[in-house]
């Protein structure tokens, strides 16, 4: 994938639910899963309900191969809920695609779900003593078991119900054969918004979303809050009191589209300020700023405004994303970058180049594109960076698989930008990143991967024995 | 499909199981499913393992479609378990293929089912109301969830506490990490049979797939017996007392391969006496005796053999079976069956004919056929049927979904001759079909599909509303 | 392929066209290959015009995998052609498929193709040295260009101009926007047939396919005889004077299916005779006739009919087949039988057996059926082979590529027994095969591959470096 | 796709060549392909050879899905070419993808081409009326029939002489068992430059492809030039006289990628300079200056560069392009814009906006822009495409299928900007876009579909009949 060559870190999935008797909400889900394509590549699916049926239909790949054949449809369809999601490896992939669809003593449930459960395995675990069965490594499939075995009546109560049990980071949309449900946990680690297409509702990851199939936003869903929406309209129910916020303000610096706006805050306008805000920290100075696009470009235009640097396009991105690549052998990999980016000799050519990117994860990737730019002829490469460098784990839902490979635990900022054979070198600070994200107080975010502040509870050691190692290198740290 | 076109009642599974750890286990699946293919041909799946880790893989198809790319392997792979199925309709069918994987809190199991629980609906039901979560629509899942239930300890015991709740006909192949496990249901309605292959062990709905594997017969599972194949050998539990046996007297009519021996009976012996028996029976004299190719040839050597009338080949199967066939359209649908069959005129030309079937569904390809014949030259087709008329639905794993037009339903013997224009028309008497299949005694085989007379539960009025004219029918005919 | 595993030669095509304004010829054709999908399986095409346009599907597979998503149509079509084949290895196969679809001066030609042409390579290089470019390795492509560098004003003109150029074995159909056109080389050594059906007109390879479609027999084309099809009916044309006939009386043994007539022979009766011959010429006795299914079969009856010795089926075929298969390893070869037949212990237990096979051509396989056979406790085999030893080499359209290993080209029948592991063996005499095709002259086949009497030209020294050994050999055996 | 959505011109092919005995030619080609994937995603192909064998694979698709199992391999491959085209519509799709390979009396040619032969239509019927017969409806295929009957000896005089009789647009890259071949026409329609990679040669359309593989820029191949690469390394031959000149202008504008390098000229530069001289001309002020990502970005940063008006992100483009794509119904149109593009209200509302385009084709899109701008706030949209008005048809390699929509061909300006709802609009002049282009002459580049005064010989009326409504329009305007 496009995000591993470049050295990014995977957001996990994103969700959409539609609830609307007027649309062919199958379609109106198709398209707004292909709007949150960014937030997940791997696998896809569309659950959708007629009021008495249900059907699912799920596959690996980006939307438009999942759905290249067709749509689940239904003749009387009116509600429907979507995925897509970044899988594990492993040989039980399609398994493990959602929505998950199951009957229960209640009907049906589909469920979508985007996040981490930090107590998936302990709930898990008490579940399978009590007798579940799991065919899934999901924790949706957790969820669904919690639900179905609720004593409690209504379908909004066993949710509830449910939702006390579990900890950790996630946004569900779920739907039974005549309700739509929108969850999003206590903290708010995940975005999830809300809005309204002629006498329907929609709930999406982002924005973008509802701008895509023609929705008019309405208001982010609340951390702690449940929405269920049904032929009466909507309701609105409080599962959880008011919790120390913490949106991933990752969020802000790369997963969300630019186009979106979360928890009132516009993603473009951070991002935006981020690059200002490098330009005012780091006072560097040179004949142009560029970006790595196209994560970059937001606060690279930043960054040129407040400097009045003018901004150029000094690396140009290939447009044509495949999902199998085939790679180059070892001893050419330098060609890995060549084959996504490459250097603009007119704008790059005799020039002090300031490059403005918006995370380092491995710096593997951020070393050929310095020395791509000086083969070009760059006279000096200066690198901003507007984020703050990745040292800690994520347990909230976003892939921390290369954390092993993190250049940021091991090294510091001086040694980062010898090993990258930059110029200059800075990332943003933490007080920095905080205050170009003015429309949300600082506090109310979660940055635990760059302060180590995990804001709630983490997997506990028994739990997560293939983590352990990552726990005893941020004591060591600590 | 070809038995649809042919006016076929439907077997619903095969199964096969083996533990060596010797062999390639998940090849030797692979050989064993061919040899089942005729007992399912719409999905295949094989599980495997490694004694820690499982895998399957199932798909939509022939055996030969599903694996085409690849089989499930593990490095030190010992045993494996595969399944091949029809499938019902409707757009879940790639979750309701087999093997089911799940895991509970005593690790992994695998699970193939052939056959059909009569409570599966009320266990269901029970389950669900216990908080129970159901992903398909298989008797299987019903079956792994009351294991995950079983308040006993050893997977053993589980697994015989389960077996004691659940009625009707089942052979069940199934595997945890450690242990094959092979059961056959008090009444014996399923074939399943046991065989050894160097120091491994063998279980598989027929002997031909022993064969075909290299594996040596060594006994049939008896009904209510569960044997248990593990590390320390083959261990054999009773889990339920000897009971009235039913074994499916169409296994020996039609579903069963001729080269498989079952409840030591041999098929193709059963099959022959039926010929001799119907020679006798009708008394029908002809210049030649011809088939119905190929599942009545051998009873149609029988007849010759007892008539001395000389046995012909009247009719060419075309040998190339596919799953998709683009079907005629309806002004010429006499042509489906010409695409599967065709007269041979230097046979059948001016010569009178005794035509041998095994069984007659809706009539309407029998009433082709003679056309085919009298329009290829033959001067009288007498038919004779190796069955008794098919009048009863069946509860124990054959799809009667046509019975709706079940021609022995609502027509006597001579409306059917006249309905498919043969000169006459014989179908074996029920104690002409017990005497030849001499091997196993007639008050130990099922025959309720001719008789009416169920040796076990059917299901309730209450959960198959679905099937309730079909029992209205039956009681007005009693 | 089953036919590779089972020691088979192969035929290598079958075509088949469709002149009638009034019916669905795409779908016709589509039949018709079905029906002849015994004389190709690897892959098939079907080409189609409306008067005015021309469209072709080729694909890789069996008929009902090459056309499982589509046929190709058109509004108006009234003409169409189609062809199934064995391709040869090598990484342009789907270049090859046929029909050959062109355009030329005189506007677009589709052309089918079944036999060899032996002097293909010599008019390749003359056409090459004229100018002309290929893109495929079939003889087709070496016809059409003929055709288009004619001279003549008429296609009919062209058509035969084109014909007396060229060699060896070949069955032509061929369509233009407006003419449907059937050609039968001089010699006749492929089967080619006429039928009508309703106002309009059928060319195929078999008679089968004329039942198949519906379409009434008219008769076989002659050798040396073209027909062309267009709005104002049949003509019939000599292009070559009468010339010694040479049907390839391999079609009678085995290539063909029993239910088609060849040049008046039903290939039925021809296999019925060679079984009574057999039963003279041998002189075997023995408790059974068995035979190796489904080839061997129509023998093996005629045997039984001779003799008065019971037939029963002593090994039972494994029905689905598929193009794939994985082969089991080396050292379990003799697996590779086992998945395709088995024997039927309750027939031959205890029996002395007469085995009847069409031919043998590597031996191998024999030999592991006869081991099978005792295995499962016959006393004694017999083999009974209705064809002579094959010997030599087939240069008019059956692939001898196996030539090497042709078991008759080294060893002599005694050895050949101890081989096999036979308890006696009798190959039919070339005689006694000629008397069994009663309704063909013995001087009208090719029968070259028994008696390296070759009735026409074959391939110069020159153009076969490749099979030079095969000459040389013969030579030394002459 | 994409373009067709967005409302873009279709350029038609991208080539690419490596002679390299000591470099995975096969891969490199692949790569090359992915660089020149935005000239072609409809079909690609990869033809190789090893000295004495020709391997080609092609398919419909991107690059990464035609290659997605399996490059064409050779042991000792040394000369690969490649291809990536637009196809045009109809049933034989597969058969006209290249690179076409052929035998012929010298042996293996293969061959790819990019642009249109003007006098193919006549040089199709002369080869015809030779007996030259055609399988495809590609202008290769001419070119090749027209090699293999030069009476010419070697391979590069009976190139230079089919060249001789050939008109129109073409970059030709042919390969034989021995030699790389690069040829450009002598207008020098299209671009094609050569490379160097270790001690092996590149040829490609664009120079992007060289950087991509790490192959070094040596030069722009001269129109008229043909370059000859074997074991003794390359000579140049000049098979036409220095023409005039006439690089398509449209390469400038939005064909070629801006990090390529085309006849001296940088294509960033170029454009960078469009958006300079818009924003002289126009001399349009605003709030702030938009692209239409992401072909008019680079003019736009040139209007920001000059206008000293900031450039902001604006308009947020999907990045996950699909081939297929489900549209949506004919009621939800605007739609159709929505899923491609979104507006970024944080940037334009409240703001009065010069929104930056490349083209107008149809308007359609321009339109559904613009409306978008408003509803997100903005207060003005100024319009500034960096190219003039397109009027006329293109005869040498652009799919000019639309024709008979272009909104230029039929509107002035002041209804142009009516029908799109700007509030202002402005194309650049043809003399701004001669001077933004100061690398090249004026009078060597081709701006015939601005000016209608075209450089060379355009396909006659006989052979064009399907365009005949096209030179009257013309005529009349004239």
């Amino acid at each position: 994938m496009i995000d591993a060559v470049l050295d990014k870190l995977k957001e996990e999935c994103g969700v959409f639910g539609i609830y609307s008797p007027q649309e062919d909400v199958s379609l109106f889900t198709y398209w707004g899963l292909y709007a949150l394509q960014h937030r997940g590549q791997e696998s896809a699916g569309i659950a959708v309900t007629d009021g008495s049926w249900m059907d699912v239909h799920r596959g690996m790949g980006l939307v438009n191969e999942v759905f290249r054949h067709q749509l689940p449809r239904m003749d009387r369809q009116r509600i429907a809920i979507g995925h897509v999601r970044y899988s594990t490896t492993g040989s039980s992939l399609l398994a493990n695609t959602q929505p998950l669809m199951v009957t229960y003593a209640g009907g049906h449930i589909s469920l979508a779900h985007n996040g981490n459960l930090t107590n998936a395995s302990e709930l898990r675990t008490e579940l399978e003593q009590a007798g579940s069965v799991f065919q899934t490594s999901i924790d949706s499939e957790v969820f669904v078991n919690l639900i179905a075995r609720s004593r409690n009546h209504s379908i909004e109560e066993k949710i509830m119900d449910s939702l006390n049990k579990i900890q950790g980071a996630y946004c569900l949309v779920l739907m039974t054969e005549e309700k739509l449900v929108g969850v999003r946990d206590p903290h708010g680690f995940r975005p999830l918004c809300l809005g309204k297409v002629g006498a329907g509702w929609v709930i999406a990851s982002e924005s973008c979303a509802l701008d895509t199939v023609g929705a008019e936003f309405v208001r982010d869903i609340e951390p702690g809050e449940m929405v269920v929406i049904d032929d009466s309209g909507l309701k609105s129910y409080r599962f959880a009191p008011a919790n120390k916020r913490a949106l991933c303000i990752f969020e802000y610096i790369y997963f969300a589209r630019p186009d979106s706006v979360i928890d009132g805050q516009s993603v473009h306008a951070a991002r935006f300020e981020m690059g200002r805000m490098l330009a005012r920290e780091s006072g560097f100075t040179a004949d142009i700023v560029i970006s790595v696009p196209d994560s970059g470009t937001t606060a690279a235009l930043g960054f040129s405004h407040e400097s009045r640097i003018p901004f150029m396009e000094g690396l140009m991105k290939n447009r044509y994303i495949g999902r199998t690549f085939i790679q180059p052998e070892q001893k050419k990999r330098d060609l890995s970058v060549r084959l996504k980016l490459n250097a603009v000799k007119s704008v790059v050519k005799g020039r002090s180049v300031i490059m403005v990117d918006d995370s380092i994860v491995r710096g593997t990737t951020s070393g050929k594109i310095v020395r791509m730019l000086k083969e070009a002829g760059a006279t000096a490469v200066h690198m901003c960076v507007s984020s703050p460098p990745i040292g800690f784990p994520c347990y909230y839902g976003i892939d921390t698989s290369v954390r092993k490979e993190l250049i940021a635990a091991s090294k510091q900022v001086e040694e980062i930008r010898e090993y990258i054979g930059a110029d200059s070198l800075h990332f943003l600070s933490l007080q920095g990143l905080w205050d170009s994200v003015g429309g949300v107080h600082s506090e109310d975010m979660c940055h635990a991967c760059f302060s180590c502040k995990y804001p709630a509870s983490i997997p506990c050691e028994a739990s997560c024995a293939s983590n352990k190692y990552v726990f005893e290198e941020r004591r060591n740290q600590a």
